[in-house]
């Protein structure tokens, strides 16, 4: 619970600092933009053509113009309007039937009633917003905090239609048990998992699953920044690829199965935030999810080249013209993200869009029934329930594109220059332990690590990984047993790999007799352009913790008897 | 005197060590194998098909079966080989007729002399050698090491033909102004360079010529390995390339303007030596140049894509054969180095090669008439005065590649694992400081630096550089101004830099009142992977002081008045 009361109290003051970017006269928004071009085709209303409104078209024609805040179609749906003065009363049960695929769509907030309909085709995040129609809208707006501000409750205003009849009130409010519960359908999750929040789920492979080159897919680390979405059959599932030029193209799952060569490619997810409470114990507190050394898992990729894709869609891959510059990526929970258009399109990035992970349909935490994979980048790249992607001359305008994934210098506070630093994509060279083994002379002769090491006497095997961005190799693992002074190279394990880079972490083992060692084991790697890292966190910190790369230490202590 | 001393004595070692590489039953050399298809070509004798000898032929052949320095050719001209114990007496005068070009081609060492004819075509060095012919191979030796051992001295007593003739020799051994100088027609050097070394000319750019975004070639940073090659005209320069399948096509630097498309590239070059006396200063020893700051320049580059180069030669670059994995690169003047092939014909790459550095011929020291240019990789592998490009299922065979550009573990003593280690190829992130200003009260009106950052007080503004390798773009560089405990972030310059990555370092400056600094100046980068640089240099000491690029300090002291 306490993870989940940060996780919130720190989007607000996200959304909070925000507003110089989001005030209705301007059109940059922490949120997607509006396409100019739904504001051309007519109605103004998208998906609704069944109910034309000159009126409304116009306005939305005019929202284009000036900034899509400042107006609503105010005339719209005038007969269901109750005045300030004497609002109807509503039943909750009728506005149940305001939900998605109703011609009229309503939301609650507190205990007033608004029809939303015409600002659905409009609304900037996309049309999320039709995954709270017929219930409260607050869960979301806790979640998509940018919403908690006068100027977007002003907009809400414009749409009220009446008050909860207080016949379905206690205390003023809908009780809690009537409210949709945005994670009511998340799956279950495999007890092994270390919860860090529960609501969206965050969750680290323990470290005692950390042993095997393939992660198993029940614990493999979970990131969600909302909830799961529910795909019955991957087949009811479409990804639409918009060119940047207004047209654009939709695959089914079976269609890229059926269209596309399939690669296998496998690679290494890591959280930026990964060794996140290391940072905070190297140096000061640092603002969201304390993943210790589990926010990271390798898994072998199946499903199709995005160059592929993007070729057949009618994207000219090697000859891009000036206005593609990104791939922007959005999930069906309204997620999004995006990489550089190079990477998206490079021959040997091995950027997919997958549909299965270690030889299993995706789980569902995982993007069941299709995700992007961008290997070598970090993980908020690899956009799950993948739906649409975009070619674009910006970078996605999401929160978690223009915000969370950034790394800061450890001079700037919790207001810093957003603009200039860069959004993360490649990660910096890391490295872990992740088992400490303490073999004891008894246990010599039956222990296996003991017969593959020869030990002769009481010792210490070290386990653990390192990992670069950018699909570079590591190429060496140095270990110190006496809190790096001294340093000597682990075995590093060969494993095979499949895919055009080093997209993989190596894992490694170090023995060491227990006479030899002081009071800290530490870590570090060296990939193949020879980047290492850090040696303390000070240095490095920033605000966001994120790229928490500096050696890994553990305490002799923690692992004598 | 000294630099040279210490540069041959390292040499000298590096040799000795190498024997169990390069013992006769070996093929594996330091030095460039020798193809397959010259041992099936017939005489064996490559090119001088007018004096075939059946006996050399089937020598050749079984140097090919069993290894290059078992079996010499020990039956040709033997008219004109003496026996050991009546030496014939030749005078200088004629072992110099016996230069390149002549039929049969002699060298003399200490007193004796030697007709190498045979010899040459199987030179394991390439036909460097007939650089020696006619006259003492000793300076050469000096330089290539390798050859001062027992098993090469007997090689050479095979093809004994006489010794020097008494009227020639002072105190037993020839004169020493009758001896070549490898290094005589080296080109004038500006004198600004700080030089390290005479012969081969090695010399850094003064930190006071570092404060521009492009280096002047008359400052930029020189690091033979060897002579300069003489090339009078541009025209008499060839390029071939080896296939790899025992085909091949040379191109004149004529031919390069003519049939491919120019392209100009802004790319900086860093010896992976570069800040090497710093290692050695903040921890131990280490062998090699004690470059300070300068063994780094920034240059306009104009030339041709190698990609296109082997495109036109008959490589598949888009769909290469699994034995084509590394283009190698042999200079006129016998320096071999290799890049992995995808970078040689990465799209994206701009690995060319050129013949223009700012706007002007290439200077003899940095490649005329023709060079390579791998951005983004150490400089080492830009190899100058290319003459042979050779597609190969394994790195280059050089000591440079297999040996000298490498790095290891703190651990590692002068004797490490060689083979383990990667050769150096990107460079890791770097950074320093080329410039300290201290603006007195006094000068702060007439001061530019105190009008661009208004300074009003006593102040210091500094400059210097960042750069990384793989063009990966330096998005950060912090200062601190009290030892490393706070930081700031400095102003990074904009320049314009062609090229399809951020091949060129970022220059960056940096103000501080004189009152907030403490004992140290400290600048360190952050590039667009995060990656960063290590706090201090022990913990990463390597032996040969290679990519010392940790947190560069600069006493505040020395900059006071």
């Amino acid at each position: 619970m306490y993870a989940v009361a940060r996780f919130l109290r720190f989007a607000s003051r996200s959304a909070l600092r925000s507003s110089s970017h989001t005030k209705p006269t301007h059109r940059v928004s922490v949120f997607r933009e509006i396409p100019a071009a739904r504001f051309s085709s007519g109605s103004g209303r998208g998906s609704q053509p069944a109910r034309p409104s000159a009126a409304s078209g116009i306005a939305a024609l005019l929202v284009g113009a000036v900034g899509w805040a400042l107006l609503g179609p105010r005339e719209a749906h005038a007969e269901e309007r109750a005045t300030q003065e004497e609002p109807r009363k509503i039943r909750l049960s009728e506005i149940h039937e305001h939900r998605r695929g109703a011609d009229a769509l309503w939301v609650f907030k507190g205990d007033r009633v608004y029809d939303i309909t015409d600002w659905v085709p409009n609304h900037p995040g996309g049309d999320v917003i039709l995954r709270a129609a017929g219930g409260n809208v607050e869960p979301y707006w806790n979640i998509f905090t940018i919403h908690q501000k006068q100027d977007v409750y002003d907009i809400l205003e414009q749409y009220f239609v009446g008050v909860i009849d207080p016949r379905d009130l206690v205390d003023g409010r809908v009780a809690s048990e009537q409210i949709d519960d945005p994670f009511a359908t998340d799956p279950e999750r495999d007890p092994r998992l270390r919860k860090h929040s529960d609501r969206p789920c965050n969750a680290e492979t323990p470290a005692s699953e950390l042993g095997t080159f393939i992660t198993p897919n029940s614990v493999f680390y979970v990131r969600n920044h909302l909830w799961v979405p529910e795909v019955s059959d991957a087949d009811d599932h479409r990804v639409t690829v918009e060119m940047g030029d207004g047209s654009e193209k939709e695959y089914s799952v079976q269609d890229l199965r059926r269209l596309f060569k399939e690669y296998k490619v496998t690679a290494t997810l890591q959280c930026s935030g990964n060794r996140r409470a290391h940072m905070t114990a190297g140096s000061r507190p640092t603002n969201g999810l304390q993943w210790d050394v589990g926010a990271i898992g390798t898994a072998e990729w199946t499903g199709v080249r995005l160059r592929d894709v993007l070729t057949d869609a009618g994207v000219p891959v090697d000859d891009l013209p000036p206005h593609i510059k990104h791939a922007q990526f959005l999930g069906a929970e309204a997620y999004g993200a995006s990489i550089p258009i190079e990477k998206a399109v490079d021959n040997r990035g091995d950027v997919m869009l997958v549909y299965e992970m270690n030889g299993q349909p995706l789980p569902r935490d995982h993007g069941y029934p299709l995700r992007v994979l961008v290997p070598g980048n970090v993980a908020a790249r690899s956009v799950k329930w993948v739906k649409r992607i975009t070619m674009s001359e910006e970078e996605s305008t999401s929160q978690w594109q223009r915000r969370d994934y950034k790394c800061f210098g450890p001079n700037e506070g919790t207001n810093p220059d957003w603009d200039r630093a860069r959004s993360i994509q490649e990660m910096p060279v890391q490295s872990a332990i992740t088992s400490v083994e303490q073999v004891s002379t008894g246990g010599l002769k039956d222990n296996p690590a003991a017969r593959v090491y020869g030990l002769e006497e009481e010792s210490f095997v070290l386990e653990g990984y390192a990992f670069s961005g950018g699909g570079r190799e590591i190429v060496r693992v140095d270990v110190s047993v006496d809190n790096g002074r001294t340093w000597q190279q682990a075995d590093l394990l060969d494993n095979d790999a499949g895919g055009c880079k080093a997209w993989s972490w190596k894992q490694w083992r170090f023995s060491t007799p227990k006479r030899q060692t002081a009071r800290w084991f530490v870590v570090k790697a060296v990939d193949e352009a020879y980047n290492t890292q850090a040696d303390s966190f000070e240095p490095h910190y920033n605000f966001r913790g994120n790229l928490a790369s500096a050696w890994h230490r553990v305490p002799v202590q923690l692992a004598r008897d």
